[in-house]
């Protein structure tokens, strides 16, 4: 079933909540799911509606102009969505395929509600297993002594292929700060810890050395300090003095998996609003 | 703070929300959590809001009169509950002693929110410990040859003690049919199973028997049906080979008493509403 | 490093860990892994040896005469087996796509240390995929009027392909018990719900019916009895109210995808002992 | 059932396993639990056996001297104790009653297998709680300005009592330098936050700020640096947006109790092994 997605985030109030509510019963909207949160300590709200589109009278164009007043009175941060309208993602990998041919799979299987215009990485290696789906494969290597011009290559395939997300399906590289501010918000970055523990590189091996009981992974919005953006997602799995780094790289693979693919189906779903280094997951 | 907690379920249809929302905003009231659902396949509309008490010019007896004519325009079930009125539980025990002792330390410390009028117990083991709490013990002891004294005394000491909710807290005696209708909806269960697997008396024979990789504990209102109840909250535990029953029994203690208190919980601050044989859970 | 597999079960009794722990050291047998069980209900003992395959002066065959003596003292069921020998496990599944597609991107990876020498699958609609990864993939339709030729024909297949483990990926038919017998502790399912719960047809359904706030997966060996064989591996995920039927198939694909992987690893890794209708798994 | 427990580390090698088994078999030694453990990193071998105490022809001090060779001649470090001989647990505990009221409740239901001669607390506020369990309460405030006379009291009354273990259940005051080390392994704490994430004082309050999804919590043996000691056990819990500082503090206490509790039992039943700065736990 099409649905518009009416996300908001404004200072908090009384009458938010009648406003809006009484804007789409004025145009008959049928709501089918509705998520609101008060957040006290910064007091702001946030608020959410799926709304069926053949319930209102007006497509997105005709949605703007109407609610525009209401958002400028509560001095909203707003967008509204068309789930008709699928984002369209481009993928980032390096060697490792465990990330990339999971999301693959779901988009293949109908399950991931978006566009793949493309694949990108530093290595040739998963080649055949994406175009084998159908999609555009890119081999962008980055040159350690001078990275600029891959990142360069990297924008123009965004921007040709006109991505409103970009996914690091473990893409093991750090992207330049341009890029970070350029896409703020855009770019969903898999890593292999429980953050805020284990930042940087081999987490498992950190993690093998502090003797934790339990590993995860983290799924968060990138920002120029390195795996510090705003967390969408995080999960653990149980390990034993049994484990060593190998066996953790495989049992995290499907904390990774389960962690990004979750992540990213919220983001999809414009489930996922941001404030601050917080995210208001409404799943 | 103080809230009123506003709690619909009625036939969906469009313009509920707002109509609701336009109401609490007429009378300015500041809503600090709000929550809804539809279900598609009953077509029923359930809603759930919390209010601050001091934002609204009305007590409940008010609020009742002041909303009544919406809640008939839609045919709602409703109620609407004061915070500042704590719910009164009597709690029933047997001889084990952990849920009991877990929800009388969660009351204790101020966490579970609620009066605890009296225990009823068919045994006298757990007195001391109830005393200690300042809380009056009853022991009634339960004749397997005529139940029907023993359970007009729970049922009279219900009454007497003015309880709206009672916990079965590892009880282990069956309540007659007339007390379950007596007091639908008001009688929480724990059973120490992941139901509907595992119906009956001694869950962790039967687990152990067929030999399950997981063990649970339901919590759920009481129906005349056994064990079939709607159900409020489960949770589970992982075991292994090497869990006999006596493992189980000491491993599922610690589910039991968090799925019980989580699920009185979610009771007490009004966030159960039952339907059919299901439950929304809004927390 | 290649390793040999010591996998022994037998009454219970004294000196039994010290006769097998000294028959290893007399041949200078390096120990990388070991794990005992007494199981005090049944009397019986269960016992897992990983051996440097380079540390023993002999080869399997050498090991089954040099050790028999010992087996026979103390009535033991037990096998021997090579890491180097990888086992050969036929999949079978139907319309389904997300087991599948997992346990062979697995294998693909090199996570899963297996042979697939084919795939049977009742319906047409995985073929590509499956031949993408090099490996025969074969279309027996099952005729609902008469599925004997089907089965036989699944039979000959299994034969032909000297398959020592036959997976059920979602594969939907119910195995004859001629088959199950024939291949009895061979061949593994993965059935969608918590077992014992929802055993047979549509589980998911069964489960929104009921109310349950946990959904599983079950992986275990097939016996004649539906959904009755020994349980190897379970887990479970929550679900909210606002979770319907197919967002219970969505979330359920992902535990059933774990819960079999892992327990087909299990397998592969021969840490799985079958007792009756139990199951001791030294992982 | 009465059993020794014999607790092995020592450098790997081929034999020991062996060696060991057939000192218990030669002196008839039932075995009921065995655990190794091959660590390939350090090179190190674990074992832990549990023997029928009434299977063996001699006490503690007999297995000592009888054993003592084979100790010896594998470097080992070991130790063999005795079901029947309680480990004596002194509870210190500061204004925060949870994990108190928890492993007191576990001790009082025969759950938790130790004595528990005295708790101690910087506060009077649990006395009463304490006392009705029947154990000495001692009250020893630590003044900011000069923390040595209250550390000296503390370690005092450890001596007197003749604790061997120290569990710390939310007592919130660092332990100085000289007491880690007299009582080095003995000393467990209960950190609430999933360590290395959120050190230190306040770790719900940084756990906010960061926007995690889950918080944890830590069991550890005390060393000097602030919460860098060996982790015995760790879990954590789901939380979203909506939950504030104050709900994970609650939430967060059942973990707290969990964690504190397996962790105890771990090293009460001796099924812990510090190795460097990581355990073995063979549970």
């Amino acid at each position: 079933m099409r649905t518009f997605r009416l996300v908001i985030a404004c200072p908090d109030g009384v009458g938010i909540v009648a406003k809006v509510s009484n804007f789409l019963a004025t145009y008959n909207g049928w709501i089918s799911e509705a998520s609101h949160h008060s957040d006290t300590e910064s007091g702001w709200f946030f608020m959410r509606h799926e709304i069926r589109a053949d319930s209102l009278p007006f497509d997105l164009k005709g949605f703007y102009q109407a609610f525009a007043p209401i958002a400028k009175e509560f001095s909203m941060q707003w967008r509204i969505t068309d789930s008709a309208v699928k984002k369209r993602v481009v993928l980032m990998a390096s060697r490792e395929s465990h990330c990339l041919a999971d999301l693959l799979h779901r988009w293949h299987s109908g399950e991931l509600d978006c566009e793949i215009p493309c694949v990108i990485s530093n290595h040739d290696a998963l080649r055949s297993m994406v175009e084998w789906h159908g999609i555009p494969y890119f081999h962008v290597p980055v040159d350690p002594a001078d990275k600029q011009p891959a990142f360069a290559e990297v924008s123009r395939l965004i921007d040709e292929y006109q991505a409103d997300t970009v996914v690091l399906a473990r893409y093991m590289q750090i992207l330049p700060p341009d890029l970070c501010q350029r896409y703020a918000h855009q770019v969903i970055n898999i890593h292999h810890s429980f953050l805020p523990s284990f930042v940087g590189a081999k987490p498992y091996h950190q993690a093998a050395k502090r003797g934790v009981k339990l590993i995860g992974a983290t799924c968060h919005y990138v920002t120029e300090e390195l795996d510090a953006g705003p967390i969408i997602e995080q999960d653990v799995v149980r390990i034993t003095h049994r484990d060593e780094v190998e066996d953790m790289v495989r049992l995290g693979k499907d904390v990774e998996k389960m962690v990004l693919s979750r992540g990213l189906r919220y983001h999809l779903e414009d489930r996922v609003l941001v404030h601050g280094n917080k995210t208001v997951v409404f799943n």
